[in-house]
């Protein structure tokens, strides 16, 4: 039978006392690079999943005219990608807004561009504001709107602007920067100039966008999705199609993920995304799991407790979940939908058999606001 | 066409100045919980995989004193395990001896035994001396011998001993504490008292011990491997067979991957393990991937090179390669092979698209020593 | 080197003269239920693919009154399902229209439905005519229209009708039956009434129907596509779209493949789907391959060559195409886009590895017309 | 709910009387290659599986003579391949032993090989008599002792031979040539010469011949396993050692599948393999299944009953097991083990959805014999 009591003062945990003899036997262990488990054991083998970061909320009313300004500071040209991160307080170090995330808003003006590189991480964008926006992928150009989520994957080369004429475009970047470093795999490479075009303008989103039909005479073996955009013009019609044949999930609302096409999986193999709809009113119930989440509201308003804190959020508002952080998502309209975006490490927890998940029972699933 | 050149002071790189203004913007951000993105891409985004860790040898001739001296200071019941952990200079904070992987020196005395516990983090272990121990893993009882090869996946339950009558046995645990803890996923439980046996003693290595031969009448849904353990009494023969109808590899010999008979992959979802037998004179080639590696001298002496840096190790002997580090392998014997078995985080590496590698060009492939 | 010379009169295939005592000897053989291989060895092991079925084409002029017919001369409820079956010369012993496909067309009055009963042989459908059909797979409800794919897979419970106040529809029905049968495997089960329902109207095209987007929350473990309906008012503007950012396939146009959205696999374990569009003027090479077709006109008119002989077809006609037949299409409008659906046994063809392909090389790939 | 009742007077089948109206209206159907299902929808969809062939055992004190006589008849240059072949009673227009498996007995003398080829077809052999037999697999050359179990799989060149001063070997083959036949896809290549041997002899199975152990270099991209001979000489000792650990199945005895042992699944894409030890005294239950199978009794005595029908076999004996036909294993002796090695095509049952059991409840689970 499994001891569901947590205290580290049992049998089969760490408890022995220190003494003269075991100080002067630990400073010989320590003299040859080593050490004694029992020092450590009970910290290195917590009973429940833990996380380093803290639950935030970066408001765009206060960023927006700061990510703008940055504009008028460095030019692409000098800054590389001229991009605010948003870092979570206890993950300073790695530059991560939770877990082993990074995200930044990015503007760009109209006619400018930045230079093609490629590095081991991948990223993704969701679009936030503008017009005429555009990113190329492997070659691949594909225009972007607003709400609109784009996979620039592993490896591929890639280059982003806004086109003459076009409006100033911000865009949140979401990459696995920190993982890929703290896996100490990342690399970087620039490119001589703009890359060459391969294919026709949004060949992807047009060939790969019809539901259940893909090319019968194409091969793909890469290990992300062929689909690098996902239209927001496509997407949310879905979810209201969905909405009236689905029950609603009572953590998430109408909770669908961006997949591959090509195998039911995560548009990527070290992050996954989602859109959720809350609808009119929705009040969801309290769940935790493992697995870091950015979010971004890409429609209306509303608020998420986490671990007990209530974080009010409205469209274009960035918040992060930590893993095993109890939340549960709010909808302060009763007539208008609300929509969250979310990019996670999912393909990563889930891949390395690391997800769990628990309800909260308490207090009819719903947590005491305590902070 | 991409560019090799690998300074900071080109395009695509950030190369913006410090100014006034710009400090007092970055204040601005930083209250906000953000940051400008030049002032750490560069750093967040290397040209090259690049390590934490050092590269590390442990002598046994050092440590087995020490291992041993534990089992008078501790029992198994004080220190829940009895073990001495190997930890390297860079990663002490996380209690690893090279990346995110843990190793330490566990020691039990005949008729010691551990309580049963089970957490996310996968461990294996390699059996360096004794007579008569055996592992429990999720009810399956099996029996250890020197250089046996055993593995106790994430979340099996397990407990460790020797019988009555044995001798005592000394052997390496390897685990990704380090790796489940910093992606938030760690969990541990304690069982009250010892497991209930669920099939015969070494039902798991006589069932799945011959080569393409498995049960018909079974399934098996677990992601790790349904074979627990590999026996050295099968293993070395093999390798000195193999020897004989395969070419050795310049950079490591006779090189068998330790696999999942089900599926070819690793034994687990988060490390892999491979055994290679270095033919007698054998003087390997240098090259570096990405990845952590522990090894093990299972038989022989000889040496590595690791980033310029020479280790000279006999069996039992355990030593440390670090993502990214150039390394290559000599064996010191004309007229005996010598083996060294290994684990890593291979499945992580490769199962999120991180794998590289690279042969090293200069000096007919062999490094200069530096250090 | 690999002998391009397919006479049987050489080295390494049989080539034994009669003689009494041979005769004498298969007698023998005979009479214990054997023979000798070279007797029969040069008959069984072709050189090439060797098809039983003849090309054919079945024209909807002459077909649809006798169709109609059969509505007046027996009920749904006497004859379980009220088909014409359309049968290939040389294979009417399996009632297959080619190779082991069975095809059939069915009517259905307003008002009218079938029992539900399900069967081991999987069965699709595609839409020729009429308003308010529908179909119930394993209890999902879903109306059809015309050009619009449907599948009922594999022992899932299935029946059909027509609302009150549609009009009378007409489909194709595409079924695996002769294989099944061929495979002695197949089965049959009614169900006593009608299905319950057990997820709202549409529920699994709407749910599905938009690319790349799938329920976070929900599993799907089945061996087959969760998409059961592929509306034409969908697939039609996307082989629009399809053709403005690719290149024909000199063989097949705009070819799209029906796919599983969750692993970009064929829509069932033993039956394919495809349309294609033929732009304007299209004149296809020659090709061919393993596997049977059969195709249905969904649009436009125009002619294919089989195995030498001119088919000329349009919207709605059915012609089918043997295993390893040279065929090529051709629009014959220089206005109109021409549309063919076509199901085929890809998925037992290519997973069993019996897929190959040869372009015809001569003539500039076009075929010369012989019957 | 479900109706269990098989009467074909009932809703759901086809219940149509004949009428005058009726055959004119045949008839004209009949002119344009169509037919009305419910004239055939009874019989070709069966209430249950049935098979086609009917079971049958040839008993090798009947056939070894007349087997070793083709080898005074004719020679192997003259025969391709000198095999008696086994051919079902209801099966010989596909000369298949049960289903669409073909087997034969072949023999060669030493000293005599055969030229090389290779076809889409796939094969297996066991060995039955001999020494220094060998066969040459895509350039492998691998050694044969009895009972030992070898395949040549899809397209591979391929040819066999015994050594001079070795002894006559006589082996089974087992190839499905009947079903690459009916799918239209077989196909044949005759090599000028013999295959360049491209490894050491016996290098695959030595390579691959560790349970767990896999080159750590090498990859492997084929649908079949790369372990290309199971050696009797591991296989008989790791089933005793089964035995010891593992329940017997009720119809199978200790029951272990050849496999892919970088896959677990069947040893190539069209037949598997088996091999099961019945204890002594073992008196199997009965259960039938989809799928067809031919045995040969590798060791021992005993006998099988067969939808009713007894069949007593010894070592070297052959019979076959169509689909669905009930079937249960009895071992004759108190003191010795009988070994039953069996191929199949479940890959093919298996992988198209097609495969189902059913347990026999009456009587205990066991037939009376009414043949």
């Amino acid at each position: 039978m499994m001891n569901e009591n947590h205290s580290d003062d049992q049998y089969g945990r760490a408890r022995v006392q220190d003494s003269d003899e075991l100080k002067a036997y630990y400073k010989e262990l320590e003299n040859l690079g080593a050490g004694a488990l029992w020092t450590v054991a009970n910290d290195i083998e917590p009973w429940e999943p833990r996380a380093n970061s803290v639950p935030m909320l970066w408001k765009y009313d206060d960023l927006r005219e700061l990510v703008l300004k940055s504009s008028e500071l460095v030019t692409p040209e000098q800054a590389g990608r001229r991009v605010v991160y948003l870092v979570n307080d206890k993950r300073k170090d790695v530059a991560a807004a939770v877990g082993w995330l990074y995200t930044g808003i990015q503007v760009t003006r109209p006619g400018e561009f930045t230079s093609a590189h490629r590095h081991r991480a991948s990223a993704l964008r969701f679009i936030m504001e503008g017009e005429k926006g555009y990113t190329v992928v492997d070659g691949n150009k594909i225009m972007l709107e607003v709400n609109d989520f784009v996979i620039t994957p592993n490896s591929t080369w890639h280059e982003h602007g806004v086109e003459e004429g076009g409006k100033t475009c911000i865009w949140q970047d979401g990459l696995d920067i920190p993982l890929v470093n703290a896996l100490e795999a990342n690399d970087y490479a620039v490119l001589d100039g703009k890359q060459d075009l391969v294919a026709p303008l949004n060949y992807s989103p047009i060939t790969y966008g019809c539901a259940g039909l893909i090319p019968a005479d194409k091969t793909w073996d890469k290990p992300y999705s062929p689909l690098f955009k996902y239209s927001w013009s496509k997407v949310y019609p879905a979810l209201l199609e969905a909405q009236k044949v689905n029950e609603s999930n009572p953590f998430d609302g109408i909770f669908m993920k961006y997949s591959n096409p090509l195998t039911g999986g995560h548009v990527m193999q070290t992050m996954g995304a989602s859109m959720q709809l809350l609808p009119p009113g929705f009040k969801g119930k309290a769940h935790k799991h493992t697995g870091s989440f950015v979010y971004q509201c890409a429609k209306g308003k509303g608020y998420s407790i986490i671990n007990g804190q209530r974080f009010d959020w409205k469209e274009r508002d960035i918040f992060c979940i930590p893993s095993w952080a109890w939340h549960e998502h709010h909808n302060l309209s009763e007539t208008e939908d609300a929509c969250l975006f979310a990019f996670n490490d999912l393909p990563v927890i889930e891949g390395l058999g690391l997800y769990q998940e628990r309800e909260l029972m308490e207090n009819n699933g719903n947590q005491l606001i305590t902070k």
